[in-house]
């Protein structure tokens, strides 16, 4: 499924002559660059669940995954995080320059929300998921989580403000891939409800097992460098929590999020499997 | 009218509380200055012109100045044009910071895409806005063109060239402003057509007399330090075939751009003023 995608991905970054070269090579450098395509996968699984197809989920899956490329790209900025690695190659800004990674960013940004209004149909579905993508790449949600990252490394290390922010940055995309993927599908609000309730723990336990290979992966298989919350000072589920507890607390809400599927039979098996795939993910 | 256009982005621009507070204070800083509210007034009276209202524009009026005021927020960065007066103001990123100033434009375009995907009805005309808003502000136009700006100062100082690039950084936009307007009054193809042929001009004569306002323009007057196209070698339509030229270019461009308003009938009025406007403008 992965492939699919990809080839789907790829398809979707191809740009006439008007289109600068360097900024379309710096744009599928961004996108194209080995990942576990999470989302995309969220959006296709939550299709199927719901009934739809791969087929007609694929726009969904490629905007999710070219708006989290985006976001990726602006991050690792030297402004911002001042990342010089992602997924064991150099990053945008590193590989082109500064100028380009910014526009890159902008330029996905853009063809997320004009892949989904050119090719999800009837109209009805490719407006509500321009909506719902608008709002969760938002201000509120994806933006503003990164400016109260950015913000606050140090201050106010509740676990409630870790919660927001995880809410925010993480969570907000994962909520809004498998609502695209249900919308395609054009699911029941029962269905949605399900996969929302899915979806919020399935958030958590991808960043308290992100907080846990942070602090003890081998560098080389997450393909990124380590340690870095610790050396910022950066408030994560096993520095407030320990070890322990956030395994224990992975292991609670993945059980939750199996349960929440419940409504939606067996045809939402997939989406189980992949929950408890998490846990043990070495990247 | 650009009172009522101020009133409509101030609403849009009010967060909830998940927003942080620097990044909303920021991202109204980018939208609400003083500006001339070009691309929302072609809009609305593109609306008007093809027999809609004002108020059914309104939410397309938003979309594309918050676009406009991202990409203006962007290009001011110190990797790109390294700005730091903006309409006679800190530009966003001396106001605020860098990082600040990257996310006020992310979140400003999410914003835009949000805007007309939940506002406009029925929701095909949201899907063709977002649709068209993505173009228009994607890696062939909008970005692209800023893209090829920054690549090029000195090499290949073609007509040709320049064009292109004043096609893709300025006259898209003003083309996506037009013809959302046209799409929120449900607009025939014999309209939506005349509204481009009238909108290429005026982009046209929008980018020589921005020029010609760069080479002799009043500083304080225009808000934002002037000479500095030719300070960085860059290409501008004075620099390329001189004052006298620039200005009988400006006049045909008119002509031609009010000629081609003539399906419209008297409705066009406003918009033929509008161009006529521009050739005197001082800022």
């Amino acid at each position: 499924m992965r492939g699919e995608v990809e080839q789907a991905l790829d398809q979707r970054l191809r740009f006439d002559a008007g289109c600068p070269e360097r900024l379309s090579e710096a744009m599928r450098y961004a996108v194209l660059a080995p990942g576990k395509r999470l989302r995309p996968l969220l959006a296709m699984l939550a299709a199927k669940a719901c009934g739809g197809t791969i087929e007609r989920a694929m726009p969904a899956a490629c905007a999710v995954e070219m708006i989290h490329a985006y976001s990726l790209v602006h991050d690792d900025l030297p402004a911002m995080d001042d990342d010089d690695l992602r997924r064991g190659m150099p990053t945008c800004h590193r590989k082109f320059d500064e100028a380009t990674a910014i526009l890159v960013g902008d330029a996905l940004q853009a063809r997320a929300f004009e892949v989904l209004a050119t090719e999800l149909t009837p109209a009805s579905v490719a407006a509500r998921a321009c909506a719902a993508l608008g709002q969760a790449a938002g201000a509120t949600l994806l933006v503003g989580g990164q400016a109260d990252d950015l913000a606050g490394a140090a201050e106010n290390n509740s676990r409630e403000r870790l919660e927001a922010i995880h809410h925010r940055k993480t969570a907000a995309m994962i909520l809004v891939s498998l609502e695209l993927g249900a919308l395609t599908a054009e699911a029941s609000d029962t269905f949605r409800t399900a996969l929302a309730e899915y979806g919020r723990r399935f958030g958590l336990v991808f960043q308290i097992t992100d907080d846990l290979l942070d602090a003890h992966g081998q560098e080389q298989q997450v393909g990124k460098r380590l340690g870095k919350d610790a050396e910022h000072g950066k408030l994560t589920y096993v520095t407030l929590v320990g070890v322990d507890e956030s395994r224990r607390l992975v292991a609670q809400l993945v059980d939750e999020a199996i349960a929440a599927l419940a409504p939606l039979g067996e045809k939402a098996e997939p989406l189980k499997l992949l929950a408890r795939m998490l846990v043990d993910r070495k990247k």
